[in-house]
């Protein structure tokens, strides 16, 4: 089987157009009760009822049917990268979220800030979550810690959380968390998952080194005299989006965690600011220097997870108005979609396949006039693998030479 | 993942089924303006709308989504070889479509007559398009090139282009083309794509030699005084149709390519006459001596590729005046689809789905009423790989055993 990036690279073909891929972050939901509508189609959305009337709509599978997966993988299928191939650790998710410049040496880690008592036991595995300049404070700290031939960094994120980077040559980055995942026991020992990888084992001895530094310096800190260590992992090799489809992209994301996911595969993070107007502000004033951009929404995602029903119609209605900002600067193509559902029912990412709309001169319609989970289902392009999306985004956009003669 | 031909070489069987493909080349297209009908919605089909009504539909993906393939990918797909694990050169495909029994050990090679200005530069990539009998004898000409230990065969095409082979154990075909596109500097000298690979190395110096001799017999010969090499490749290992499907399949196609494409698989190329009518009554007299056709009508495609949505909308008109000659045959099996989409709106071959229509006792109605490409999104056969066409064909003629006890 070829690769589709194989494919891509060979047929990859220069314009001047420009690929909009808007993602509703958990898009997809349940009726609350059966025959009840979902959170999409009780929205109003008139600006998305529009593009699907002239668009062409489907529903993705973020991985496999029934598989819900994380915001990582989520994107990465987006992306048009197999998330069953490309695996990423969450320390490198957040290491890429802070901006964190990371090399193919280095180990990244979530920390996490916990309360130790006396006897060495966690009792709370978020340290009563500080606020974010003690925490930032304590990173400075820990970014003191100096072990022989490995660079260490020590950076904070928000609250209890950091970021730990080990950097040396021969590191491997497969070990388990040292959080017990409960109060009332000691924090576990770093342990390679693989007793004969030998690369892992020394980053085990590494975060022994600075487990036992950190103990002595946190220990007047509490409520954060310790650390966790969690998401132990480094940066799989992944070619970069520029190479594998010859597009200029760039990241319009609010939340750190999919500015990082854009940065893994090559975009250029833009200033997102805080809103999304913010990010239609940023979309409009870098138009002409990018030929495809990610614009991420958090907010049908993070009211989906709260199960609130009514919010995440609420939020929706909103990034249905912003709909004619991103058409104003008539893109070639315009994808809105989601990197898995969220249904407030669930209260939690599951593996429904995910609304998908595409706009373009050259959709064939298909005769929709609502963008909905039902409506989708009677939609073009079927129900496809979220890996496929973006050889129809290219297709589309006239950036895909014919394959074979 | 269980190649398809394991599967069928295990399950055929063998009966007096008679299946017919009617691959209607490009029949996948669009609306010129949203919300409008596509050229196989705008025409009056009635003969396939009962077809329709009788049978199940689909819509077929040549190759992956998004992706528009040349004719050899698009046709092997349909003859269930994956096209994206064969590949075939342009060189090859020019040689079996001028009926020239290609062996495996012979490098095959699309020439094109061009002319030469006195600094050897190109002043006409197609030599001003020399008719077609003065190219035959030019092509008698070079025929009478001798290489040691090479055996070489020069053969006409159509006016400037020619087909070039050299026959010689140990001879590669990865080279690239001498053809520079463009004009105003002089052809490229041969060259191999991989420095290492020293089959296509020794193809290179023959190559050179058979263009040094080239050079000195055309030279007054202007304007076809010199000729470019393009497509170079030798025929990949395919087996059989009739050892991987245990049936007998014989080709009716009128033009050279699709022939071609036929004999690689190993079908039977019949003598197809230059009409439709032709070729009707060409199945009609072979019916008993074959158990699969392949029946090839090229104009969908052709008045595609010239934007005339009109002419496309007449031809599909025209093949569907031909089904009730095929239907008076009885087949066991009828299919009708493409082998790719060629909307007239874009004047190209496409990546759009193509629709697909099986008509069998056994076919599952779907409750479709006519075909076209929006009918075809609610068809029986769903949305489907092409490569998986042949299955569907196999097991409704009976061809197919059970899998597994």
């Amino acid at each position: 089987m070829t690769d589709i990036h194989t494919l891509t690279r060979e047929l990859q073909r220069k314009n001047d157009s420009k690929i909009v891929l808007l993602v509703a972050d958990g898009l997809g939901g349940l009726p609350m009760e059966p025959g009840g509508k979902t959170e999409l189609e009780t929205a109003n959305t008139p600006n998305l009822d529009a593009l699907a009337a002239r668009g062409v709509s489907g529903l993705s599978t973020p991985v496999l049917p029934g598989i819900a997966p994380g915001s990582g993988p989520g994107h990465l299928g987006l992306f048009g990268y197999d998330p069953l191939q490309y695996q990423i650790g969450r320390g490198v998710l957040e290491a890429l979220g802070i901006d964190f410049d990371l090399g193919p040496n280095d180990v990244a880690i979530r920390g996490n800030f916990c309360t130790l008592d006396d006897d060495g036991n966690i009792t709370d595995r978020r340290a009563g979550r500080i606020a974010s300049d003690i925490g930032a404070k304590l990173c400075e700290k820990l970014d003191t810690i100096t072990i022989p031939g490995v660079e260490v960094f020590v950076k904070p994120v928000k609250e209890y959380r950091l970021v730990i980077v080990f950097r040396a040559e021969g590191l491997g980055g497969n070990l388990a968390d040292t959080d017990p995942q409960r109060t009332g026991v000691p924090p576990l020992d770093p342990q390679a998952n693989d007793s004969s990888d030998s690369a892992s084992l020394k980053t085990v001895e590494v975060a022994n080194e600075f487990l036992k530094q950190a103990r002595e310096l946190l220990k007047d800190d509490a409520p954060a005299n310790f650390l966790t260590l969690r998401g132990i992992a480094k940066r799989p090799p992944i070619p970069t989006f520029e190479e594998v489809y010859g597009t200029k992209p760039g990241a319009i994301a609010v939340y750190p965690m999919y500015r990082g996911l854009a940065r893994l595969v090559g975009m250029d993070v833009l200033d997102a600011g805080q809103t999304l107007d913010d990010q239609m502000a940023c979309l409009k004033s870098n138009w002409n220097d990018y030929d495809f951009f990610f614009v991420h929404f958090k907010y049908t995602d993070s009211t989906g997870e709260d199960g609130n029903f009514d919010a995440k119609v609420q939020r929706t209605e909103e990034l249905d108005a912003a709909i004619p900002k991103i058409m104003d600067l008539d893109p070639t193509v315009l994808i809105v979609t989601g990197d898995h559902s969220t249904p407030s029912k669930m209260k939690s990412h599951s593996g429904h396949p995910v609304p998908t709309l595409l706009v373009a001169d050259i959709a064939r319609f298909d005769g929709l006039t609502a963008f909905g989970e039902k409506e989708c289902l009677r939609g073009g392009l079927g129900q496809f693998e979220a890996k496929y999306l973006m050889l129809h985004a290219l297709a589309h956009a006239g950036r895909l030479e014919k394959y074979g003669a």
